[in-house]
């Protein structure tokens, strides 16, 4: 993998060639995985700018969208959203009309989750931004480092599941 | 890889354990790389509980220890921080009495950092509670997966250097 992500040319290693002594750090996952986060947010952000969506948005609508019905507590626990964290986010996409409450006879204080006719609309362009955004992603990394790195991640992910 | 990862314990694939449909949410490294890096924050917070340090904080304090006589503006680049969510990260460090700043003759708008003896000592610490954390994190997904990990978010994180 080493010599194919090199000859992909993203492969000068930031730490070498920095004037900077990141001294532990460049050793540290937590330290890279934010900062590589953030480098790919940043792609995201470039890409998703002319919908004006977050990626917390992007996630909730894709959640609802494939499983219509889920309760905002559900969809907190499956994306590890925090609920004060994540009613803005849903109002925002209530107030744009692409997400409807519908109340929940068994229990009054929660609500079913379901895109509108828009909303699916919507969701349906941001896939396929999503998709590009993606395919820009993995010309920076080359094919086979970007499968390498997603079992690893979902390890990660799914270690921290398994302690909520 | 997979088969080791999956004898490490933490193999099981979370989408698929899972009662959620997450769409193509579970092919995006965007989404992936957040989950992961939530996961591995989680555990550097337990592990720095007692310090009172959050990772910006710790970044920081490593980043002057190891290059003393940055100025703000170098280590905002250095790091990748926004300037306004750099101010309070370092105020709250001079507040402990970890950081100092001294005047540049040059420059009279700008500081060179230093850590205080205080502050070199507190790093110390932080270093072994990090390597601490660390140790955890490659129990989590296996060695060889940490090894593999670390090449593709440093190029992930350099592409997002040369952007800047």
């Amino acid at each position: 993998m080493r010599k194919r992500d090199r000859d992909s040319g993203q492969g000068a290693d930031a730490g070498a060639r920095s004037a900077f002594n990141y001294g532990p750090l460049q050793n540290q996952l937590g330290y890279l995985l934010r900062r590589a986060q953030i480098a790919v947010f940043r792609d995201f952000f470039a890409v998703f700018d002319e919908f004006d969506i977050r990626p917390a948005q992007y996630s909730v609508l894709t959640l609802i969208e494939c499983n219509p019905g889920l309760s905002q507590t559900e969809i907190c626990k499956a994306l590890g959203i925090q609920k004060p964290n994540f009613v803005p986010v849903l109002d925002a996409l209530e107030a744009r009309g692409f997400v409807r409450r519908a109340s929940t006879p068994s229990d009054r204080r929660s609500y079913a989750l379901f895109l509108t006719a828009a909303g699916q609309n919507f969701v349906r362009k941001l896939h396929r931004a999503a998709a590009k955004h993606e395919r820009r992603i993995i010309e920076r990394v080359g094919v086979h480092a970007h499968d390498c790195i997603f079992e690893v991640l979902r390890n990660l992910a799914s270690s921290s599941d398994e302690e909520r």
